[in-house]
């Protein structure tokens, strides 16, 4: 161990999607971060380019879709399906469905495509703002969770990858966001399963084309008497094209298999007949073997993570690949927050590998059973409109189960996680009869839904679950329902809020008696913020006087559930019906600091719904809480 | 003359709004524009601040909301009332409403609250795109309309503010954005006419301020025992306050009447009890006296024009300097564009005077009305209520009456000029039977109404009136009605599109047989873009089959009206039907390209429509048009 080795909270391998996105967080939350990467630049050309609904909405809570959609990406609103027709007439087009159907309720129902370095350069713009960058061109040679520095147990290697310059230097954690090929998964013997022994060899190719097809702008899938091609629109004209070149199925078939632009550009016009296509330029083209694998471990000691294409592999076709590892990086980076910042145990780090590989092995299974279903057969007009109804347990048939199922999987939107100590069920270690209040539509372990609301204090419209932005704190949502209903509750709340071993008290600020005045969030606590929604009008509600100072302080967080829902056109409070929540009591909802539903509680007279709360949070929180029992029953 | 002198096709002096803008259009229309400014950096504090609704949309359509937004600027949605309670209690609510009603169709219903600085550098930097600069500290010292150069008349005289570098440049036109006290305006010998002869003296103080006032982040007109003030809120948790110091209506009048930045404060602190009040940080400060003032002229030749506030002053209450110059300078660039690209006749620079002259009167009138408005009384919560309503001619007293004109003209959407060459009357000398068909609501010389549509290329959902930018061309809506019933007028409104003396085919580019298969909005003329929209579901609309090659080729601009609207919730096409055009029949509406509606016209089998609009362009275009009888009768 050098002595005079630099320190750093976390060394992030890779500044692909997984490792800036992890690096943003942690870097806006305080956080030493050192984000090396062994190309000279950015993303140049390829590589992914589709956000997927959901990551658009985390975007947004990053406050980065604005500067994405300045560059004046793509937007996918359907899928076009295209097929032969009979007697060599080329192809025609035999269906087409919402991209993002009705059915799944997300702000922005569309697939945005935009090439992955501009995505790279807004992040790292992002770091800047926090003075912070990625260095280039570096690599790791080596790395040690040596224990050493109790602090900073991992030593880590690395190199200059023009000068040789070498450096080492101690961390708390080490990130792999290397991609498919990781040194740092490999030094560890982590070993990648494939689920799925099929491989195949893709050529890609994004260009800009001239073609008289008329669903250039779509995302199309097209299978022809000449082989299958599926199209993508990007910005600024471009096109990309995912042409299959080989199977393992395929007889002969040969992994390192090539094929020249040319090859491809001519499979492709075979293919589009009737129609004609003709390229202005191509930007990039590759082609690639691809199988899917997905890595047994994310981490062995939990000092040393894996992430992203480190740890699972798929086909390109659903455009899931940075999708997941944005939702692998933003759910590493809060449990690495909350550990570090003393606010929970440091088991809550295994449940980044149990919450994540599950997500890869779903998303592993759906890419092969999404595969298997259209290979099958084309899915009839009938079925693809019983497919984007609104409700998504009408499903009539298996086809439309699947397709359903599939459609909110890739939209981000169907992800869930399963029960733990964050995602509340009947096995969790608190058991107050308060839970998981009847009626309420909540499901723990899924994004909160979206809904408009109106801010008190300014009169604005605004979208209630992006009112907290990706600060790192739990955020609880007071369901206030109606004001003269819930006095007596809301005021019990906010006093046992205040007692002196409440989860909410115990995880005080150190400087909370110098807060600024301005502070929206965090006025009390770094871990939480409260947001308050009354379902009743905006002008009746005087926030001094219907809220204890604990919620008026959070002034800019209190709302008016008056907002009129196309999703429920007949309820008085949007989002509380939204919800199933009732309108008259409320109810307490709590949403983890990346999105996910934690757990739903019972608004009651009384100290019920913090006993509650402090029984969840008790569960890993690093101090007692709730009268000195760490998990007190009611 | 100096022989040597550089040449530009303006020079603009003053880059505030209205310089600013100006420049802007200009110089993405291609021309050499010089914009200098006295000041030596962008405004840093105080001045205009509040962007209206409908120059929100303006900035929209220029794809510069985004920079705007991504300051966070406060949004005013409701204006709030405060008055004196009896026996000395201090101030009390009596009321508030929408900042803009509903019964105004704004895509963006609020006011935009972002200091002016911020707003000049995001026209700074679109400039910056195009090659141009403002350059400062630069002043005019001397002009001369001497017509010694044709094509560049007038002689400029500028010199630099600290060096005394002088500098000669000849030009086509010159503008002064210089504000209030205009030089060119007083060389020009154009005189300020006083509407209302009361001028006041005006404190206004932008700060950060801590206060348990609940309607501090809202738009307030406050009336108390110890004075009146408005309140007026800001991005980053600034506030500004308006006081009236003096009035020329006291007895004591002094238009030099001072106050120091700590008298507002005691003013500010005594008006609003029983609410506190106190200061982080005073941003600006200022007083200044302020009467209501209009220029006789705009311009003299047609070669030197002025705008912004150096033709209109008045109380900053309403928020609308900075909204009236944007457009006095919208107005001015598009016409000064087809005259100088061959387009229209010189003699359309008229209008600008007689356009915008007529705003300003209004303004003036607004005003005044506006302030005798709530001099008056204050208004009941019903007259509130019914003033909100939808339907603007519901008016049912002369106080609701009043205040809807009044909100409408504030939120920009109210502005309509009245019958010329541009804007189709009975007057007008085209005399079709076609114009104006039965039914239709579009109000000529107003702004088409905002409508979403489907566009047909990608199913994207868009605004419709969006989606030709500024970029100078007159806008055709062609409503295509059903495809069954309009296939043979539309057919044969391409025809005549294409006949040899049509307006369409008159000023086809020059370049037409080489234009970029990319071009989207501009493939054969420069001054016209077609945009074809179906009452039809989108997946119905094959655009090679259904449209003629000439309007096939806008192949981005074809749309579906199937978007649901709120504002006529059962109809069909809800585009059509806010226009009230017949779903079956359509219509084709002309915007001209800043937004107003210039004429409708109804779609028939034959020649008649493109006649119809032969005739209207035919009234100001600088070639004959139309059979060669530049304004034929049908």
């Amino acid at each position: 161990m050098a002595a005079s080795s630099e320190k750093y909270d976390i060394v992030i391998v890779g500044a692909g999607p997984v490792g800036l996105l992890l690096s943003v967080c942690l870097a806006r939350w305080g956080y030493k971060i050192k984000n090396i990467d062994n190309r000279e630049v950015p993303t140049l050309t390829g590589r992914a380019d589709g956000i997927q609904p959901r990551s658009l909405h985390l975007l947004r809570n990053m406050d980065l879709k604005r500067p994405i959609m300045a560059h004046q990406p793509a937007k996918v609103y359907e899928v076009a399906f295209w097929d032969p027709q009979s007697g060599g007439k080329g192809i025609h087009r035999t269906g087409n469905w919402a991209a993002c159907p009705k059915f799944i309720d997300a702000r922005y129902p569309f697939t945005t495509l935009l090439h992955q370095g501009l995505i790279e350069r807004v992040f790292i713009d992002d770091l800047h703002k926090n003075g912070a960058d990625v260095q280039r061109p570096w690599t790791i040679t080596g790395f040690n969770n040596d224990g050493q520095d109790k602090t900073y147990p991992i030593e880590v290697n690395l190199k200059h990858m023009r000068t040789d310059e070498k450096e080492i230097v101690r961390a708390k954690y080490l990130f792999s966001g290397e991609g498919a090929r990781s040194f740092i998964r490999d030094q560890l013997g982590v070993k990648i399963r494939h689920k799925d022994p099929i491989s195949h060899v893709w050529g890609v190719m994004d260009g800009v084309v001239r073609t008289d097809f008329p669903d250039v702008k779509m995302k199309c899938t097209i299978h022809s008497d000449h082989g299958s091609i599926m199209i993508i629109p990007r910005e600024n004209n471009m096109v990309r094209l995912y042409i299959q070149i080989a199977s393992s199925t395929d007889k002969d078939f040969d992994p390192r298999k090539q094929a020249t632009p040319e090859d491809v550009q001519a499979s492709a016009k075979k293919i589009l007949q009737p129609y004609y296509i003709e390229w202005d330029m191509v930007e990039w083209y590759s082609v690639y073997p691809i199988g899917q694998g997905i890595a047994e471990n994310y981490t062995i000691d939990h000092r040393v993570f894996l992430g992203g294409d480190c740890c699972h592999t798929h086909s390109p076709k659903a455009g899931q690949g940075m999708n997941t590892a944005f939702h692998d990086a933003l759910n590493l980076a809060w449990k690495i927050h909350h550990v570090e910042a003393g606010f929970a145990n440091r088991s809550i780090l295994q449940s980044y590998e149990a919450e994540r590989k599950h997500i890869a092995e779903e998303l592993l299974d759906f890419d092969a059973k999404y595969a298997a279903l259209f290979s099958q057969r084309v899915p009839s007009a009938g079925e693809v409109g019983a497919a984007s109804e609104d409700n998504i347990d009408g499903a009539a048939n298996e086809f439309v189960k699947v397709f359903k199922s599939s459609q909110e999987f890739t939209s981000g939107y169907g992800i869930f996680y399963g029960p733990n100590e964050f995602n509340w069920s009947s096995d969790h270690s608190a058991q107050s009869h308060l839970f998981n209040p009847k009626g309420n539509t909540v499901r723990v372990g899924r994004i909160m839904p979206p809904a408009n609301v109106t801010r008190v204090v300014d009169a604005n419209e605004v979208q209630l679950e992006q009112e907290i932005p990706l600060n790192g704190s739990f955020r609880i949502f007071l369901f206030a329902g109606s004001p003269s209903k819930t006095q007596r509750a809301v005021a019990d709340f906010a006093t046992n809020l205040q007692k002196k071993k409440s989860f909410y008290s115990t995880f005080a600020r150190e400087d909370i008696a110098s807060v600024s005045y301005h502070e929206r969030h965090n006025p009390h606590s770094y871990f939480f913020s409260i947001c308050t929604t009354f379902a009743s009008p905006r002008d009746r509600i005087d926030i001094s006087k219907m809220l204890p100072p604990i919620l008026a302080r959070y002034s800019d967080h209190v709302y008016a559930d008056d907002v009129w829902d196309p999703k429920v056109p007949d309820a008085k409070a949007a989002a509380h019906a939204k919800l199933g929540l009732d309108a008259d009591k409320g109810g307490v909802v709590v949403v983890r600091p990346d999105g996910h539903v934690g757990c739903v509680v019972t608004l009651v007279a009384g100290s019920g719904t913090v006993d509650a709360l402090n029984d969840y949070f008790g569960a890993f929180v690093s101090k007692p809480i709730g009268n000195g029992k760490p998990q007190a029953q009611l």
